[in-house]
């Protein structure tokens, strides 16, 4: 048995509003069980069927902008208004026991999180088109026509940052979505840089005497 | 239809003698006939079963020395006192064409390749241990027991180079093997720094005004 000291991947997916990183981050975590979901804490209020602590811990702006003085995000970012921020130590946890973490963020997030973290990898999840993706918000009947018209502008700015993302994943069929994303950890998993190459060669030798 | 300009990607495999490199590719080949396999050079003598153009070209060192000096190949290399290198143009014409490539080299070649064609994405093959390694080497039966020897020792010194390299695989079991490094393939096609990504934008916003 090789051993190599991996540690966790955080692995960050993002994409616009309404491309349904939910559906697939739900698909993927059923396939993959040991992987962690990292619970993003905001002040937006809950759509219908989001539970507390389950999408996201609810939290009033107030405890929010405690949290955020006492340093324990590892990111945070204002959008439409409300705040969203993810909670640093649990993540910390985690990957120093091996355990691999997604995270869904917004853009201006994901920024903060590779800066702090460099060996973190970006996921840009995309619609197969911009009419698809107006077509899936419209679906969601939670906006206005004016917010579906804001969603798509702002989808558009957040399209042109996606290109600092490290892979970008097409939101077409979500089971072959979901094995690309699989085959993204995979590969991930067989980076060199993210092992103890020495720890390597080393139970390579085991029992051996060349 | 999203559109990228992608173009084909360089997998480079390499690992010790004796480790299976052959069977992997050549079920990794049967696998994805879309991947084209380049055939390196060599003055070696061919092993039973080889033939030449399909393995590998055996040439004569004049006919090699020759194409050196007109510089013909991607990277060269000298080992065991034989000569090995890949013909250039065809591998630019490939991956120009989009079409992706896998090569099988030495570890001093893959590092000329990696200094020529950064986007070249190095994979390098592990055996499960150094006994294993032994038993494959001498089931070949084309070696002497000092020639075996000579070479777990070159193993030992080629697995500390390896970390180098980009990926790392345990050849274990074959079929798993094969899935890895079809991850990694796959992984590969969805790194954003490997497409044009003004182009996936204008594709999104085609037949739409928003």
């Amino acid at each position: 048995m090789i051993e190599c000291d991996k540690k966790g991947t955080l692995f960050v997916l993002s994409g616009p509003s309404g491309v349904g990183k939910n559906t697939l981050i739900d698909q993927f975590l059923k396939r993959n069980p040991d992987v962690h979901y990292s619970i993003s804490a905001t002040t937006r209020r809950p759509r219908k069927h989001e539970k507390d602590g389950s999408n996201y811990y609810f939290l009033t702006e107030e405890k929010f902008k405690a949290m955020l003085e006492r340093g324990e995000f590892l990111e945070w970012a204002e959008f439409c208004n409300n705040l969203y921020g993810t909670p640093l130590k649990p993540i910390e946890k985690m990957l120093n026991s091996g355990i691999d973490v997604v995270m869904d963020i917004e853009i201006q997030g994901a920024k903060q999180v590779k800066d702090k973290l460099k060996e973190a990898v970006l996921v840009f999840l995309i619609p197969p088109s911009l009419a698809e993706l107006k077509s899936r918000i419209q679906n969601r009947q939670t906006e206005t026509e004016q917010e579906i018209n804001a969603r798509l502008r702002q989808a558009l700015v957040e399209m042109d940052v996606g290109r600092m993302y490290d892979y970008y994943l097409v939101h077409d069929n979500t089971e072959n979505t979901v094995l690309e994303l699989e085959a993204i950890r995979q590969a991930e998993t067989q980076k060199i840089r993210r092992i103890n190459w020495d720890k390597v060669i080393d139970s390579l030798k085991e029992g051996f005497n060349a």
